[in-house]
């Protein structure tokens, strides 16, 4: 079915700010998939069709408890050989997320948006296997890695995520979020630490693109704040978006749920996360 | 190295309020022993010697990441025939915690502790495989369950960790704690849900008796308030101190870091918890 890390993130950040899609895609996109991808106003002026090309392609299966996920097929398809030429109007992008793809793709983006103020990226596990310099060398280029954990641990073989995210932030991004699927994701940055459980749900029907959707509400919610310095509160406050968001992801399959969101059910949401997060210590006399 | 749920609850617990330890011992067990189970008073009156006897035995191995452990070997020693008969002091407890054991002994000392305003206990995987009938006895007699996540789901048969928490208090509890590592720790009650992240360490040495560190921080702290009522608000606070103990349990092996904790330390990392989990939502424009 329809996924991809573009489809999820622009659902989900279209509810912030205009989007602008970047990619290459094959016959097979059909135009309902397109009107998808343009739902609440996203230009998809920057998607190439390429004739005779097949799109990107994975499959995978979930374990039991949805905690743990094989990879059972990745077909780059047209991206094999795609070499990103942005219009002007993607160049001028304030904010910028560089989706899970070739690190020698996300460096080019990344260098065509030479002037945005925020540049979030995601990777994979396959890349830090088989690309892991050129992949080191575009995370020291952005602002924000959004990785899961597990990819944390493993790109700076640190076995402590702590130590795995603050290593990162040596190599240059000033925030590192760390994905923990359905225990939420935590935030490393110079002035501190943050984590936010995920929304609990009792039916988690697929959690493919989850994490491009809190991408999307994370790099979203920085985007509709264009005045602001993007600092650790804001990607505290960020984060809460995100979450919310990612969570009506894995309620129904694919992109049913988010496309059927409104925002007075996401505001709810995320309020509901405050709740169930916040505690106010009431001091207690400790024996010595 | 001593370890042992008694002891790694006891340390946790006597912050907060008097503590007597119930169960038996072998020779092995020592002087030195038995002093650090006192520590800050905790009563060993009805720790039980058994002469010729050995103390319960387990040894386990971690993962890389230490979010996953395999035990090697454990060995009942003298629980294997080890009949609880506890003293009047013990069974006029006003709160009282089930350690992992065989759950027809936590049975026994359930009944002996008619009158507690709160019971809490814990299990493992093998009372689940072996003993599913009594453990599910016992839940059904207690205010609150205290399982690692794993477990509730395996006790279930539900892989979504929602949906067991609900199976589990629709058996009678009126809260469920499902503990998740590294990730912190959930409690369900019929009044909500909350979530609370473990606190963010660089360096963890060993996760052995965080759990039970935990419980006597969580137990602890309700102890600690005898005319309240345990109500979904207590518990949450009770969970932070529950974690905020845990934290100190794991920077060093065994008992050594809280051992030597003092009531200070313990009120800064809770209020650093309250810090790191907290958001305030900035209500935003959202497209629709």
């Amino acid at each position: 079915m329809l996924g991809g890390a573009a489809t999820h993130f622009a659902l989900a950040a279209s509810f912030f700010a205009d989007v602008r899609a970047v990619g290459p895609v094959g016959d097979d996109f059909t135009d309902a998939d397109i009107a998808i991808l343009q739902t609440r106003g996203t230009s998809t002026d920057d998607v190439e069709r390429v004739a005779g090309g097949e799109t990107f392609f994975w499959s995978g299966e979930y374990g039991w408890d949805l905690n743990s996920r094989e990879t059972l097929d990745t077909q780059l398809g047209v991206f094999e050989s795609f070499e990103p030429k942005l219009s002007e109007a993607s160049r001028d992008a304030d904010t910028v997320f560089l989706a899970n793809i070739q690190p020698d793709i996300q460096r080019q983006v990344r260098e065509q948006c030479a002037g945005a103020r925020f540049v979030a990226m995601d990777s994979m596990d396959l890349w830090i296997n088989i690309a892991r310099e050129s992949l080191q060398q575009v995370i020291s280029s952005v602002d924000c890695v959004i990785l899961n954990d597990a990819e944390l641990r493993q790109l700076t073989r640190k076995p402590n995520l702590v130590a795995a995210a603050r290593e990162v932030l040596s190599w240059g991004p000033k925030a590192v979020v760390g994905k923990q699927g359905e225990y939420g994701a935590a935030l490393f940055t110079k002035d501190g630490f943050f984590s936010l459980p995920a929304y609990p749900l009792e039916d988690v029907i697929d959690p493919t693109g989850a994490g491009d959707t809190f991408a999307g509400g994370l790099v979203g919610y920085v985007a509709a704040h264009p005045d602001q310095v993007v600092d650790h509160d804001l990607l505290v406050r960020a984060m809460a978006y995100g979450t919310a968001l990612a969570s009506f992801n894995v309620e129904e399959f694919g992109t049913e749920r988010v496309t059927r969101l409104n925002p007075r059910e996401l505001l709810v949401r995320v309020a509901e996360l405050e709740r169930i997060t916040r505690f106010t210590d009431v001091p207690v006399e400790l024996r010595g």
